[in-house]
């Protein structure tokens, strides 16, 4: 056995959907040279994640082996794939390769953090190769939702890994690169040691359908209408903008994006070349210019997204721009599992205006960017790896496709954040655990998810916040009552009487009963302050609040 | 025209799924003698409603009116019409009326809130009559999910009403009458003014199914698991409950009820006895000496709720039942919108413990307790009513349903909560808009939804609190510095100093500055103070927390 090895590491998405972050090492165990693939971001929610602005990975056990990563490689420009290199690119420090388009964006990302764009190095589709330490690494067109997306073909010393990235089997997908299976068969002719893969949608059980398949669905239903048609979707997702765009412009209408995120993506395709023929497109107030039936808007929030412009409209003005009854609202997306609420707020409110919602009726305005399970036994039976390493899903999704691997008579290997699999020899094996985790960007703040900030406003939340106050004179004898502020809980309880009152007059009680040992020893004091605090609480609301105590001593 | 009128006010369920509660009076304007029909209960969720326990409508205008209500009457025994009874009726005071299961859980829960369950009177089935006021009352059988489902027969000097309660056009039920169309149309025949109608599954295009429909289906699953079977569904669709313990019985397992809402409703369809022949059920003790093929669990918490047996079960343990590889996991169930984490989470922790789990897989393991599209069309076609108000939905699924009917040339009249319509005559009026709104169950107290608890709560969770406590002394000069506790914040912002420190240090500065006005004015001291705070978090860590300040004066 060689004294070389190659690991793979994932950091971040597998085991959930979102914020990927894939570490590749060949070399001597603890002294693999490194590579990672791609660095994104997911989004926070309340139920977990209250006033968090964005999730990162926790790269801490990359950051600490920083002189051994040689290069990081972003496969395409969705969020979950590029969102968190401005964010972590300090700590790493390592050149970026991607695709014209996706470095485009990739850079934007960077100046944001003021680093240099220059780190960002455009790379050519395959058969170019990047060399990168001991791996050569090329960008290999896939068909996925957004221009350029690649699955990355990884050569080292002891042989061809492929990092499927996003993708779906698409020939016509509008932009981007078609599937084609010869390609992909002629560079895994001379055996892939293993297959690292997309798992999204690996519970879907019919083929995917083409992103061509649903622009005359799209056509019809604007030419129908008979007031503005706005049709959302992620920004992201610049085949469908392109879609509905052709549809609209089909249609007679002229075409109108709103929403920064949909107007910069569109311009990175445009002035990176990606994007041709995409319809001439009007502003906003040339908009509200023309007869309404002669429009179509195409805007941010396709999951209700609350500061996007769709809940706007849905509130009422966006851009100068208002619905009004006999308009038509398209969701020409999924909602992702957790926007469901935002999403049928929008609904809701839209119906009160008069403008009757349509959303993706079965598939027939939406088709997913992401390869369903046929099309997953599909690549491999055109790649034929020695084993297969689902990546990108949740548990249920990785098992799922583990299972669908062995089915077919290959190896699969369940691997989630922080399995360091050892890719080398003829069976993977599990080489170490990895601590791993989640880093929230909270204001412009980095902290740990388990740091204690967010599970202290979930307490909050839930529970409720009383502030005791209470004075000592020098001689530790309380001067005056102690008193309380609440904050979230109801003022009257169960007495009939303020909360607040009761409290006070519970504290205080407390406080003359109090003996000398108490009263000088503030962590004692805090203590039994808070319980009787939270017991009266208890008594008279029902519920323990969350209690800060804070005791002044003059002194 | 008449001086009496017949009114229909919404005050919960019409513009939301849940806390139903129909007012129907007769007389003339603000002296109609009034009827209540249900009165139901919605569930809070972090993002909207954290730490409260349970929603209730606002009954003010009821409470206000109690003197004319003659009844109350429950058309069945789901928590969203039956559930705010025991909390409400002591401001209500009217008799109650229900078919011998809803009344036996409305007594339950009358018990609960220490009220006499003597005031839940048993009504017999249609053509049994309540007279109530000027009303006369009939139950008129409907298939639903649970037994006796009941529409209601509101007969007033000035013609019939039909308040459809939930329903589904099932003729093979398995609880509960079926669906009977010649009893119905017989009951229509002389004319019905209105029909009040449920719209939950207006937008689902194919008739709906029957209950009797998906047992072979779970049987055939059943049969074929290797290892312990576990179903969920809700506790209270007994009907469901039922297909799921005689498809686990012809399997040859054991069935076993986990969960005290699902054992309650059980023995409750038994006591009064609407369940007949339900398979014998062994306790969780019994389930556990016997092989685990041979036992199916049918389990509450089909939603995901983080306290029913499967969020216990998915985190380890429940009753001393342990699942484990080769066991099946089946939701036969459809997810409310707004629980899908809680349900995928517990899905992928049936994955890592190498659980199978079993969706509704499009239909095959569950269908819908509420009438389909074409089943809203049938029923108007035998009811024939001069008018349809749609109810029991959002506002999206009442305007669909009443273009539904405009569009077979009926009247369709849009009301949601707080809507009076005037159904006298022939045309339907809105009479007046009457202020409705929600309660909070908080603990043991109801709180106003707008009466800022929430809105507190939020605020916390999203932007954190700062105390600030500051001392005077009797010539209303600073004692010592001011200080800060901080609760939800990061430890350490852009200065990398402590951001408790870098507050003090500014806070302290503020009060240095201060006049001899502003420290000697609680109001401007709190002011200046509060926006010193925030400013300083602002520029340190990029947000701006909620800020308590406490200013002690001593004197």
């Amino acid at each position: 056995m060689s004294s070389e090895r190659i690991i793979y590491l994932p950091l971040g998405g597998a085991g959930e959907i979102g914020m990927n972050a894939y570490v590749y090492g060949y070399g001597a165990p603890d002294k693999e040279r490194l590579i990672l693939v791609d660095l994104g971001v997911t989004f926070p929610d309340m139920d977990g994640t209250p006033g968090v602005d964005l999730i990162l990975p926790d790269i801490t056990w990359l950051r600490e082996r920083r002189d051994r990563l040689e290069a990081i490689f972003i496969t395409h420009a969705h969020e979950d794939h590029v969102g968190a290199i401005g964010h972590f690119w300090e700590q790493l420090g390592a050149p970026i390769h991607a695709r014209a388009f996706t470095a485009n964006i990739a850079r934007r990302k960077m100046e944001e953090h003021a680093h240099s764009p220059e780190t960002v190095r455009t790379a050519s589709a395959w058969p170019a190769q990047v060399e990168a330490g001991p791996f050569k690494v090329g960008f290999l067109p896939i068909s996925h939702s957004i221009p350029e997306s690649s699955a990355l073909v990884i050569d080292t010393p002891e042989g061809r890994v492929i990092h499927s990235g996003d993708f779906k089997l698409d020939k016509t997908p509008l932009v981007g690169e078609p599937w084609d299976p010869e390609l992909w068969a002629e560079v895994s002719k001379d055996g892939v040691k293993a297959l690292i893969c997309d798992s999204t949608n690996v519970f879907s059980p019919a083929p995917g359908r083409s992103e061509a398949s649903i622009g005359p669905e799209i056509e019809a239903l604007v030419s129908e209408a008979k007031g503005m048609v706005v049709a959302t979707t992620f920004a992201s997702n610049v085949a469908r903008v392109k879609t509905l765009a052709e549809a609209g412009d089909r249609a007679g209408r002229s075409v109108c994006l709103l929403g920064r995120a949909m107007r910069r993506m569109i311009e990175a395709s445009v002035e990176t070349g990606v994007l041709k023929g995409f319809p001439k497109v009007i502003g906003p107030e040339d908009a509200t210019q023309i007869p309404r039936e002669n429009v179509m808007l195409i805007v941010t929030g396709s999951q209700g997204e609350r500061r996007a412009a769709s809940a706007q409209l849905a509130r009422g003005k966006y851009n100068g721009i208002t619905l009004k009854e006999g308009d038509l609202f398209l969701f020409s997306s999924k909602t992702i599992p957790g926007n469901e609420k935002g999403v049928i707020r929008i609904m809701n409110q839209f119906s009160e205006m008069g403008v009757d919602v349509v959303d993706d009726a079965g598939g027939r305005y939406h088709v997913s960017g992401h390869a369903n399970r046929p099309d997953l036994e599909t690549l491999q039976d055109v790649v034929k790896p020695q084993v297969v390493v689902p990546m990108h899903g949740e548990h249920r999704h990785l098992r799922e496709h583990v299972k669908l691997a062995q089915s077919r008579g290959r190896t699969g290997v369940l691997a989630v954040n922080g399995m360091m699999i050892d890719l080398s020899g003829n069976s993977p094996t599990v080489a170490e655990y990895v601590e791993t985790g989640r880093t929230y960007v909270d204001g412009t703040v980095q902290i740990g998810a388990l740091d204690g900030v967010v599970r202290d406003r979930i307490r909050m939340a839930l529970n409720g916040h009383v502030i005791v106050t209470v004075i000592l004179d020098e001689d530790d004898e309380p001067l005056g009552e102690p008193w309380c502020d609440l904050m979230g809980l109801p003022e009257m309880g169960r007495s009939h009487a303020p909360l607040i009152e009761v409290l006070e007059e519970d504290l205080s009680q407390f406080l003359g009963r109090a003996g000398d040992k108490t009263l000088a020893d503030d962590d004692k004091l805090e203590e039994g302050l808070k319980r009787v605090a939270r017991q009266t609480a208890q008594a008279e609301i029902g519920k323990k609040p969350e209690v800060t105590v804070v005791v002044s001593r003059l002194s």
